[in-house]
């Protein structure tokens, strides 16, 4: 048996996120279909996270246990002759039949992208949230430090959410601009529901006046999710890293 | 009557190019759609140019002789309402009411976009050509030099153009890479139908051996189509700028 980690990238527009559900179109449906065609059994695709509708990833990373014997250099062109478009799979490698994409993923880096030109654009429908309002980054950097700790994630964590154990560290926390794109960077060993897109929201938040500058510390410590701002539309999130 | 010059940007995928068609919806359609809604009447939207099925823009500039009062200020938000957001309005400003956007279009330049990773990427499906083989940039900038200069492009012009001057100067021509993205730049004062796909096509079959290299200057003398490349899909096409 061997145990095979694959990497992908993937624009999430069309899909209901990663994880495969009854009603509506997954990535991980389309790995396992992909999976499928490729070593004529139906295996079960570990991805590291699961990722919401319209979100999209740079770098997402599943194992799969097989007895498929297709070559680790062989595969990603075979998976991708297999997959749609916007799925493509650009790395395989054997792992230890232990491991496994969730519980070993040491940390992962998620990158939240605005579009603040003055007018939409078109290269960036559904890849960014069109926000043609102004942005101080400088000032939003600033502000986005106040999110670097190890704390209870409680105040940016959807309601809904029943983990118990809400503390993770967040490693850094960014915000730059180049030219008509602001992004929001932000690591760490663990995130929980929604947490990267209401970071996101509260930071507009902060720009747009509703919440007070300087305040990020004491909603971190609230653990109140109605503290923090509203949550961030996903078509503007990428899941970017995924560390082991 | 006032003449307004509209500047716009269109991811063309779904699009049979830029002028209106029987059979196939058009960016001018959607133009003339949204003018409509806006003004009530009918207009006639001129164009800088024919953009192929596939193409992009990220700058287009079109013209139209209207009644309507709506402020230029205001107009590109109004129209941008009424299109979908593959097309973006970003520019609206008066013209004398002699001017047309293609008679008095001076140059143009556009972009061929290649995307040389070895896998495909889901970002630039349709928005690159997917071109997973070597591409040494340096010998093509090289190579590209030779588009420069005034001369008759026949050579780079798809058969069923009945165009009879085709002398045309191209003003700068160069091939750069950014990482996995190759960029095929060139501008001049006017182009034939296919002309830049050609040149495109033509420096991809220098780099995989098929045309010799230094030939460009005698296929721009043979003035037979058959002597160029391939024409390179209209996926990777961007027109980048318009001058007046």
């Amino acid at each position: 048996m061997r145990n095979l980690l694959l990497t992908l990238r993937y624009d999430g527009s069309r899909y209901h996120g990663w994880q495969i559900q009854p009603n509506g179109d997954t990535v991980q449906q389309r790995m396992t279909d992909a999976f499928y065609k490729l070593s004529g059994k139906k295996e079960n695709i570990i991805g590291c996270s699961r990722t919401d509708s319209k979100v999209h990833a740079d770098m997402f990373c599943c194992n799969v246990r097989t007895q498929c014997a297709v070559s680790c250099e062989k595969i990603p062109d075979a998976l991708n002759f297999y997959l749609p478009g916007d799925i493509s799979v650009y790395d395989c490698r054997e792992v230890p039949e232990s491991f496994h994409a969730r519980y070993d993923c040491r940390g992962k880096e998620y990158i939240y992208l605005i579009y603040n030109g003055k007018y939409r654009n078109p290269f960036y429908e559904n890849r960014a949230l069109f926000y043609p309002y102004f942005i101080d980054e400088r000032m939003l950097n600033a502000e986005a430090a106040a999110f670097a700790g190890k704390y209870d994630l409680s105040a940016f964590c959807s309601s809904g959410s029943e983990v118990k154990d809400r503390v993770r560290e967040i490693y850094a926390s960014s915000v730059e601009r180049s030219g008509d794109l602001v992004r929001f960077k932000v690591s760490g060993s663990g995130f929980l529901y929604n947490t990267v897109r209401i970071m996101a929201g509260t930071l507009l938040e902060i720009q747009q006046g509703k919440i007070e500058k300087g305040t990020i510390s004491r909603i971190i410590e609230s653990k109140n999710r109605l503290a923090a701002g509203a949550t961030a539309d996903g078509c503007g999130l990428y899941l970017s890293r995924v560390f082991y």
